[in-house]
């Protein structure tokens, strides 16, 4: 099916109106209008190669909400009509020992398959994402949604930025009693704030923008810290639980494995550019703290977070863009112009 | 009680013979004649204050074993005569949430007593290690031995070197069925490789030294690979469970974060003079792996390894040495030249 989409055939080029073609769905697939899609960091990192490695063309988008319009014969979990979303991959080996865990993000085998970028035998030999009319994927990676209709577009967010906060929350049991850290007031950040502190913790949002002081405030945090006031920082020395450091870009660890109590992890969602200052072994072994990291979550637990999403009330906070605006868009949300997640309307493709 | 002690005066002044004063025990206090002393690498860095804030006269020593001579009218748990140990810690606050679980070695109160260079009312106003006739230690922070008597000075280093591996193992489940990990066959490795065999766990040993790979088969491991070779290191990726890394010295710790499981766990327990180079975010991330520090161990814990090594016939391989012997001790130790520990026999301060 020839499928409108908005894509860029070369790292230096913009990003323009493009025909793909997405395959008649097979036997387990699920054909999705899509409506509504999120813009991630990863977007842009992709489209413009900053990673190495991107295919062309290449067509971003992996936060996609939208309506089931098709059903292969052995779909049983989705009907037609139904809403749904789709996240950062699309396939995986299924056997590998993460797989079997429904982990399938941490997929060892040789298939695991992203949105976008990732191989596929359909043309034009890689996927292609949500910035797209329309999709088909396997129904194993097919999500529900349960939120009222009308919150859709703010919904999307929640199948990238939500779970990358959520999967490391619920890992490293996060909940009442708790005083939790979320480094970062951005796409990843904001859903964070909100989910921590729906699952009863004490968050302490952290952002080096006095700006967004109150916002973090409304978001759900107790307390919000100037990560540039060396004082408000060091008087929480040695009292969380856990941090989510939502930061990509480089900065120094140290400062935060120091506010961790004995045990406490500071977990990072982010891969920098330039790696952090080498965080210091002395404040890991004197409190016996660990750094970890996290990636997005399984299928499973996605599903879990948007049902805990629907059941409190939780979407992002979005600013709505036509297709036609993502380049502007991109640059605003490189200078952190935005509060906090741009998405598309899709039906702007056809405009 | 004027008692013989071997200790310096100044941080580039060599360890001579020196006479310090022990308290009379408290009614919570045990006396102990030493019969022996582990070498730690800790004892030189602080003798020769290589990490600042050496207080003189300095007396190193914290791998202490000997024998009651006396107790204070309020301790219930030794008696004279019987076999007892000393390790890194002689006092703590007794009250933060650390010392009420047990875990002293990580007390967050202003009391925290190292057996060495930590506060003490008794003179100089520091505490004064092993390398001495005789110590006093409230009975909280003395162990039983319960190893056969011949085997007393290789039980000496269990109170360091074995609780600092042992204690990390435990935190993590080390145990049948884990392919586990011990970077450095040195003081503190060789006893991390007899121990996570003891608890069942499939060793592999990480060295340097070609020379060393008999011996670490010897020790248990059941496979050694040499961290000099990349195609070695590499064919074992993804697949541990639990990684202890007892190298002080600034390395690289990709290779070593690139070879755990999903969720697997690289433990530090040494502080670099100068950082390591600084981990790869995206090592964590991919398969939630983490990086962690530990410290020695609780009292409790510790009565439960050397326990545990008593039942085991675990005691480390040691070199013994005269008292007068330290400083080229020191020099040998440096440069790795001892399998694996040196003891002091501390009836040679008599000499």
């Amino acid at each position: 099916m020839t499928t409108r989409a908005f894509g860029a055939h070369a790292a230096d080029k913009p990003l323009e109106p493009i025909q793909i073609e997405r395959r008649k769905p097979g036997p387990s697939d699920v054909q999705i209008e899509i409506a509504y899609c999120g813009v991630c960091h990863s977007d842009l990192h992709q489209v413009r190669s900053e990673w190495g490695g991107t295919l062309y063309p290449c067509v971003p988008g992996h936060e996609i909400v939208g309506e089931v319009s098709a059903v292969g014969d052995d779909v049983t979990q989705f009907r037609v009509g139904d809403t749904v979303g789709v996240g950062c991959m699309v396939g995986s080996c299924r056997q590998c020992a993460s797989c079997r865990e429904g982990e399938e993000q941490y997929c060892t085998g040789p298939s695991w398959v992203g949105t976008y970028n990732g191989p596929s035998e359909d043309a034009p030999g890689h996927t292609l994402g949500g910035y797209s009319e329309r999709i088909v994927v396997d129904e194993h990676f097919v999500l529900h949604v349960r939120h009222p209709k009308e919150q859709l577009a703010a919904v999307a967010p929640l199948l990238c930025a939500g779970i990358t906060t959520y999967s490391p929350f619920r890992h490293w049991n996060v909940g009442p009693g708790q005083k939790v850290g979320v480094v970062g007031i951005g796409g990843l950040g904001h859903m964070g704030i909100k989910i921590a502190r729906a699952m009863g913790a004490h968050v302490v949002a952290f952002t080096t923008s006095e700006s967004k002081r109150e916002d973090a405030h409304k978001l759900g945090a107790a307390e919000v810290i100037n990560s540039r006031n060396t004082e408000e920082v060091e008087s929480h020395a040695g009292s969380f639980d856990f941090i989510l450091d939502t930061v990509a870009a480089s900065h120094d660890l140290d400062t935060l494995t120091a506010l961790l109590k004995k045990d406490g992890t500071l977990t990072l969602v982010g891969v920098p550019e330039h790696p952090h200052p080498s965080p210091a072994a002395g404040n890991l072994i004197f409190q016996r703290r660990s750094i970890a990291g996290s990636l997005i979550g399984g299928i499973a637990e996605t599903q879990e977070m948007l049902d805990f999403c629907a059941e409190h009330g939780i979407v992002a906070d979005v600013e709505m863009i036509h297709v036609q605006q993502i380049d502007e868009a991109y640059n605003r949300m490189q200078r952190s112009d935005v509060k906090y997640r741009f998405v598309i309307d899709n039906s702007t493709l056809a405009a």
